[in-house]
């Protein structure tokens, strides 16, 4: 028979209807010669309910139902008694009075309940995630995901975007992070990269005039992986000729107000707030700062730069700085213990000490309080903004480690302390981005974003004399503390992309051989163009208040790149290899039994 | 200053207003000291007049202005004098007299003018992707891809379908195409695959109760190259649980009937036509029948099993067939030499030999005739609907030879002969496929579709015993000869997979060590389901008229799988692949000068 609904949808306006309905059983209860079944689709759960009055043959079969068989269930809807209804179901105030029912797939006993409370091991949810899925709360997830999808694409085409596919098959790049190639069989010993992104492709696109360019993209990255990093992850990737970056972040304001609205239902007020990458990173520690909480650092640079207290001034001496945050009202919260725990926290970030002040009325208390009398006692109290009970903790180190060490610390303690309203959503863009980071492992420039974003024209002439001064056209859209997105005017002048190079250490047959293409598309009727490109993982992650980027991805890989599902990457045939022109080094050959040999 | 209109879009209603275009200089033509400019974008072209007498300072630089140069221009809409009227361009009753010009970039003379129509050889068309995509031709394409994309995407996401992405880094399967492998740094000496389609991805979401899935996706074929070949191509991939055939077939004619109309215009009756394998080979020697035109293949194996012509008698008797086709008022057009011609086509589908009569009023002539004589003759003209003026083709040879042979002949002829309507859309459902194909080369049988798909269930028991003549409940769609996509529902038990992967040749411990986790996932209620594939490259093909998939995808790959543009697949560095645990073998090592050794 045809379904007639969904086992979540059947409302009390169908009180005496009949229904078709196929699902999964949730839980079976016998209870005084009835059968009750709760039967479960993507939209939720029904009981159903068997009784020798009306189900007649069917109570043999209803008998035999256990978790998880698949099953095709026909019956009435009826209204329950009053008592019997169940606030925390949709479906609470019916039930379906079952004729017959029909066992379409049995089940054995699943390796763990399908609920969403669960204490399953990830390993084994990941090995079974197609059990994994069948929780609501992941369904919601990607029906959710499904569903911004739809609101962005929408939104483009209506804007006059072009959705345009881009190659998976492509060039490796040196510039980035690490490719994931691909051996040709065509062309032995050649091998395609996997996109990082499809940065140079959208910006030929714009050099053939396609004006605007859309598309949601898998992009590739083989690096080592974190918490929030997949080796494939999804891009909703934008580009637009002859305009300027005020016309971008207009449209893609709009764009997050739309989203939030259609997934959240929440009215988000735009123009969205902005910082400076300078501003960000001096009262966050960071260039993707969590705006929904205060705890800001304050530079105490210039009180104790003439200060006994060695570990201070001797860092303002040597060039870097000493900042503080004030965790109000947590002196008495803080044991020394519990101080020395942030202190190793803190330590994970480079900081070779954290230094703690508690206020008390009498006066600043601390094994370091000593050194902090009269004037400068009363500039830190007021540049911290200090009042008895509030606890004072402070980093002292080269600027970029006293940011990191003590905007790490920030989280954390705005976490801890709850200071932070976990309903909000606080979007920020960050402007005035440098163009180059300086490694100094390396001793050399790299792009703080591409090697083809534009510098600030005003910049140009430091391009070669001064680099670490050259500020980016780029932006980047921050929400509640997680980076969403980034993009930039791009160079177009062929010149500028040449310098560019030049400044990131490439030679000129270097900068031909990777890039010729591009440069060569420059010599042909460039124009101005833009872009930006949100990580569609995160967006997901954020809204749907999931704890990770596995939760959002439907076959995700572990941190060691495995796919438990299907067990990948696994060994290939020789011929295989053979076909390919490569072969695995003796040291990564599997072991075989002399039988074999 | 800020773009107020694109080029093609200008109108009469406009006359008077100032408006601000961007785009790209198609042409520039000095007359009686005006210049005419016509500018270009994405939408179209526009006539620009730079005139002294309202264009001032401008004029200077209207006289730099080259082909292909990129420039802001500001004017005033003015109507053209009637006899200045372009018919030909949708902005061809206005023209814009030009206030300002800004060179927004200049441009050398291309390597060939941007125009539709171009001699210019692929190849360097190619390696200039970017320009050879301003022609407007191709942008139309492209446009009508992204439509395409957007009404399949509406029309699913309305028909409660989620979009789900499927990962692009997965297990290598052995079944099927030549796999596209990438070797995991992670885990050296192992390999990931680029998944020649999401297969098993989406079957596992239907056992996670998504119920409806789509995606539109890149898929990834290592095979030689054909001409309607590329190998990434992307598929519109959907899969339904708890449907039969039917509800797939009408829920896709809608979706087809939707894209003909929005892209179109053209309203298809529905249902389609529908034809079974056996019918389609027989009459039109094809899977994938092009049904815009007659000129169907007869069987004269009956007729013809007695005759003293041994070619014919003997085919027979050997358990193969003759077939013909009767190509109307013909007999006069083809020479005996035009008639090799066309033995030599057929050659190259395996036809040993090419029999032909014509048909005159005083009986059939040709070399054979004078084996068909009376009764059998009668027969022939009989059966093939035969007058005088037409030639008769037959060819006589095992039943798929047969096939091949004369439906290419077929295919050839109704081009040649002008036969085919090519302003029709004829959709065809292809159904009741064998399960199997028996490759005599490798003396096993292969599955015709995949190995997931369901038998015909009063088929099973054959399955061990007579594989074929198992039927699969599998169809194609085919549009004007060719394959749109083909779907099935699939095998969701357990016990029937395994007796699938048996008649296939794989032995319990092969069938568990590539596909376990999908003999797994059925152990624990997995819905009956089904689904289809289409080729998103071809519809567009199609649908735009182009010639070449190729010119339907933004960056192509040549036959011998290079991006002539980037210049991939390319040489990678000795570190990369060490850090991937792999090295080319030593033949397909780049040649090394001495001083580098």
């Amino acid at each position: 028979m045809k379904r007639t609904d969904y086992c979540g949808e059947v409302t009390e306006q169908q009180v005496g209807q009949e229904v078709v309905l196929k699902g999964w059983v949730q839980k079976r209860r016998d209870l005084g010669g009835l059968i009750f079944v709760d039967l479960r689709d993507r939209t939720g759960i029904v009981q159903v309910v068997f009784n020798p009055d009306f189900s007649g043959d069917a109570m043999e079969k209803a008998d035999r139902l256990r978790s998880e068989f698949v099953v095709e269930i026909s019956g009435k809807v009826c209204a329950r008694e009053e008592n019997q209804v169940n606030p925390n179901l949709a479906t609470g105030r019916i039930e379906i009075q079952a004729g017959q029912v029909d066992i379409i797939n049995e089940s054995k006993t699943p390796p763990f309940v399908i609920q969403d409370a669960t204490d399953t091991s990830e390993e084994i949810r990941l090995k079974y995630r197609y059990l994994d899925m069948r929780r609501p709360a992941l369904y919601k997830t990607f029906k959710m995901r499904s569903d911004i999808m739809k609101t962005v694409r929408n939104f483009l085409a209506d804007e006059g975007f072009l959705e345009v596919e881009t190659p998976y098959l492509t060039k490796s790049t040196p510039e980035g992070a690490r490719d994931y190639l691909v051996p040709s069989r065509v062309h032995e010993g050649e091998f395609y990269a996997l996109p990082q992104s499809p940065q140079l492709f959208k910006q030929l696109l714009m050099v053939s005039g396609f004006d605007k360019y859309y598309q949601i993209v898998r992009c590739f990255r083989d690096e080592d992986l974190r918490a929030d990093r997949q080796p494939e992850f999804t891009q909703i990737d934008m580009e637009m000729s002859f305009v300027g970056m005020e016309d971008i972040i207009a449209l893609n304001e709009i764009l997050m107000q739309k989203v939030m609205k259609d997934i959240k239902g929440i009215d988000m007020p735009i123009p969205f707030d902005r910082i400076t990458y300078d501003e960000a990173m001096s009262r966050f520690g960071s260039d993707k700062p969590d705006v929904r909480f205060g705890l800001e650092l304050k530079d105490i640079s210039e009180i104790v730069k003439g200060s006994p207290f060695k570990v201070f001034s001797g860092a303002v001496s040597s060039g870097g700085q000493v900042k503080g945050i004030n965790v109000k009202g947590a002196a008495a919260d803080y044991s020394r213990k519990d101080i020395d725990a942030l202190g190793e926290y803190a330590a994970r970030y480079g900081a070779k000490g954290l230094a703690w002040l508690k206020v008390e009325e009498e006066g600043l208390k601390g094994p370091v309080a000593k050194f902090f009398e009269g004037e400068t006692a009363d500039g830190l109290v007021s540049a911290l903004e200090a009042e008895p009970g509030d606890l004072l903790l402070f980093v002292a180190d080269k600027r970029a480690v006293v940011a990191d060490a003590l905007g790490a610390l920030r989280l954390k303690l705005g976490k801890e302390r709850g200071l932070i309203d976990e309903s909000r959503f606080a979007f920020i863009w960050v402007t005035d981005w440098p163009l180059f980071e300086y490694d100094e492992e390396d001793g050399r420039f790299y792009a703080a974003h591409h090697p083809f974003t534009m510098p600030v024209r005003e910049d140009l002439p430091k391009l070669e004399t001064e680099p670490q001064s050259v500020r980016a056209m780029a932006y980047d859209l921050v929400l509640n503390g997680f980076e969403l997105g980034g993009g930039s005017l791009r160079i177009y002048e062929r010149d500028i992309q040449e310098k560019m190079f030049s400044a990131l250490g490439f030679t000129k047959e270097e900068a031909n051989e990777q890039f010729g293409f591009l440069l060569d598309a420059f010599d042909y009727g460039t124009p101005p163009h833009g872009g930006i490109a949100f990580g569609l993982d995160r967006i997901v992650m954020l809204l749907s208040g999931a704890q990770s980027l596995r939760d959002v991805i439907a076959f995700p890989k572990t941190a060691s790149a495995s796919d438990l599902l299907v067990e990948a990457p696994s060994r290939v045939s020789g011929s295989q290899l053979e076909e390919l022109g490569i072969k695995v080094l003796p040291e990564n050959e599997p072991e075989v039994s002399d039988a074999e040999n």
